[in-house]
């Protein structure tokens, strides 16, 4: 039986800010990364985030009046539309519509198609949703693509000391993340909700670099790249 | 019992190209006109369209190598965003989400508010949806609010020459825009498709220009703006 | 890969006006030939119209005050009767129900088997419904299936001297139906608006009699037949 | 608070045979004994049978191999196309659309409007879905609308002796449509099922002649027409 | 093409009373049937009632007021639970969600992999739903497993001499049943709406007694255990 | 306008371990505080917990296997079981279906009824679906009825010397939750992802015990009972 990893791409990574412009070159990297990865036994799930236009259309909604809830389900939008993108890319190996709910997710994965999707449901970040999605779909592995290499053992742009971890257990991260909290606003590199339903189900997470998508290749194929958040190894 | 007139806002109304920003201010500018013409005897529906941010979606799209009828679903979803934001700065006197199908409409419209909505489905323009909702919910009047001030005898970009019909019968503008149509690629000012179902329901249209959100107040309240299509005297 | 044809069955072939009955016979034969040209590489999309049932229930309901759209609706409601009676005669290699929503389609089609729909929405006529299914699916041709053998340069009901096309662009087709349109109310044999959606998306179209069901055969197996409607040469 | 009728419509009295025509006349008229009804402290729940059209079409799939669960379904289509001009006939008082499961009928019955719909599920009769209806309204009484004028102790076509039951237990009728099964093939002037669940939840029923609209009006005001079904007198 | 048999598990088989916990153990041994089952040409449907838990719901609900409508939909959860049970032990090779809705259910039929169901709607048994879904996807038999070893010829509780029947017809299994009801209150082993259904489809019946997982097996492989309910020979 | 509480009720305080019953006399006293409340210038959205049935039924999936989201998933329908009882018990007042997804649960907040519901999604508490309902419904208040009578400063069961916090900001909360669970395994009384979401929005929080229904009315009528969480002063 295939195996499934459950990848997150940062919405930022689709997305150039000066000009304006959606990055349909990286997309199409991807897309050529994930069509190879899935021809080689896996099931890939890919869960894509808003970045920048979320930005755009959350700041106009709060702006207008619009309760916190209300902009996480604009921002769920705009992440669906990052997704279409994707979907548009991978072509006909991809099932062919973006899943809304944990109920069309599984259906989407028993077809053993590449799935894409965004966000779900207001008060949850694409990060957990992918972490639920591995849960759903039994993967082994989550790797998550941003603009950072890592994570460090405290925000690098503000800690030029800070080291880059790589490999700790959930629940050492869990302690970077909450220091990280109290000392500098949210250094949020990562949803600890989505931390925390990977610990209960013991799925590694792999925290990479996304702006070169070979790197995704790479942690695709096993190779140690970026941070690896695993269960204590007591356990 | 309350009168319903049907609003189509041009997406492009929205959005502010140079800065790439959304129009907050004239937003809630509509608002406040839809909330007091809703305070006198009307029901109203709002069409909202895509506008930029659905160009640079689409644009990506089609480079991505999507079919013409993806491309509209993504426009689509744009336009769903506009109108969250239309629905945000409405606050509580809207109905509060965004119908998706008929059926939702006929539910929304049921509820005596203010109702928002966008696209509906790929190969069909939104002045369409507005000229379907028109007719299922009996509408007195569709307004379209876009960048000119009515109707030319051809598009005024290329024919300085042209003039801006006061008052015409469907028919007569179903000739103006299919004689623009072979002269000068698509001079998409209107949709016939939108132009024939309102003649066959015999509602009339006013196309106005809506960078002045008072445009709008005047529209609905029976002011003589902009263009009038209605049916043929005779019929 | 298999290639994709959308078949559009006119709702009046599959009913016997002067007895009130059904034409099963016909309709099995449809059935017959569209197993087994799907057999031969080829994935269908059949969307089948509305014919005199609807008529019956349309005028009812007009009868008794109905909106337009909520004739179309019911219009619709009948449409799917038809292609719940076709998808029965298909037997198990159709795909299990009748998709009502453009999703809906989408997933019917990934599963490669034989998919029946009838219309979608009101202000879409089934033509409009086939074409942006041809869309959709990538299809590399559009069937129609009707009672005359093909365009004429006008109404050959009214003008005997009217000529069938064999061959033509969509643009020069769009011109006849104008002219037709002008002169002798609607010549409705075609939506202009399903020839837009098929122009923009250069696919071609052929217009043949289905009252022989071999004549379905002979189009999907690519035989000259009919009128066929294409992009301009020069494109 | 309003109390709550259901009445049953048999879909044979909307359609005349000969002419193959649908009754629109009768169909206004009972639009208005219901809006007058509802006027009158009643909110009231319209169940409309299929009829000859439904006949049509089901023998027309089963001609082409339907199982019996899909003629059904078809059968039920062809309800809600009749619960449509019922809706249509009823106007701005109804519900906007025809619910088509018994969640959509609580959200249209909290409406407090006149409530139109067809069939739900194959394998259960419309008069079962008016039983469950009145069971989830809580509704004093469900009126049957058919084409004889009550209940008789034998079918009146093979038995002349036969004669009509003013008031019996649910008990008693069940007793009569046990005789009448073995004797006659079907004698399905009624569903014992919609009978068992009227029992359960002591829910009187009336069975009267709708060819005459006037007679349901009687009904709805309480009069002692037809055939009364009621709880045991000692229970 | 593989033969399609329905097996209705019933609710109580499930659970254990006097522990108040649930029968994994046994819920593992039929997964382990089934799974066995499907590898053998066999297409299978599996509906899950009620049991304990339903009851334990139900009268909660009952005693705050409930409808006996709205107790239906109560049980009806709970019967998905058991359901979700399962599908669970049976792994990856069952469909991965629960079908609510018939047209869910050919959906999950028609990805040929091991469907789990339970009720569906309020006024309709678990038998009943069985039946239907036997009669849509052309089922070959339908297996009932209950707590007794087939029906007898009165409750075997009251009447010590009734004897087990090895066969019969539908017709007269239904005398039985209502013979049973009119003594006896209701002998509730079997749903006449389930019989009916599979009557009007002559698809026949086993009822066995499913305490022993490896009769299931024995009734899957066709061996004669129970009661066979069947047609009339003549028939 | 009407101000609008949202109330999370504990699934452990509807049911009695011991006997394995379910508390319907407790259900029927929180059905009247809430009525009384909501006829105050109130309008409530009660979130259910799932309780002992919700282990139960998950420790049973475990048993056989399923992933912590399917475990989840079931807690979920049982948390929507407890909440139909509720529904039961509030009688007319209460908007008449349980909302199984945010849009469903605007839609049932726009009827301005009493709104009961459970859990919504895998890997989201109870308590964050009632924070989330509280952003989104512009409440003034969350209160969370449980089974000790407020926050201490640490677990009271292992550490006798905690002391009960009349009121703390989110930040000190989320201090004391974050010691709990280092030290102690789970101290599980709140789920911090709900208390992050309330800061966002500046929603104030009331923990009190809801063994006793009448603190639930106090808590209601704004009198200081339990702990209450709130935004910082500076802030």
């Amino acid at each position: 039986m295939k195996e499934t990893v459950v990848v997150k791409v940062g919405g930022h990574l689709l997305y150039e800010m000066v000009q304006g412009k959606l990055r349909t070159m990286r997309i199409r990297e991807y897309a050529e990364v994930f069509r190879q990865a899935a021809g080689q036994e896996l099931r890939l799930i890919i869960v894509v985030g808003g970045g920048a236009p979320a930005r755009i259309y959350i700041d106009a909604a709060r702006g207008l009046g619009a309760s916190e809830a209300l902009c996480d389900q604009i921002g769920i939008l705009i992440t669906r539309l990052n997704a279409w993108l994707m979907l548009v890319a991978l072509g006909e190996q991809a099932y062919p519509h973006i899943p809304a709910s944990l109920q069309e997710l599984l259906d989407a994965v028993s077809t053993d198609r590449l799935v894409v999707m965004g966000g779900l449901q207001p008060g949850q970040s694409t990060d957990a949703v992918a972490a639920i999605a591995a849960e759903l779909s039994g993967a082994r592995l989550m790797v998550k693509a941003t603009d950072v290499d890592g994570i460090y053992t405290a925000d690098p742009k503000t800690h030029p000391e800070a080291e880059k971890i790589e490999e700790a257990s959930y629940e050492e991260i869990l302690e970077v993340l909450w220091r990280g909290r109290i000392e500098a606003g949210r250094y949020a590199l990562l949803d600890p909700v989505a931390l925390r339903i990977l610990e209960r189900s013991r799925i590694p997470l792999r925290v990479i670099d996304g702006t070169n998508p070979q790197n995704l290749a790479k942690a695709l194929a096993g190779q140690p790249i970026g941070t690896l958040v695993r269960p204590n190894q007591e356990a």
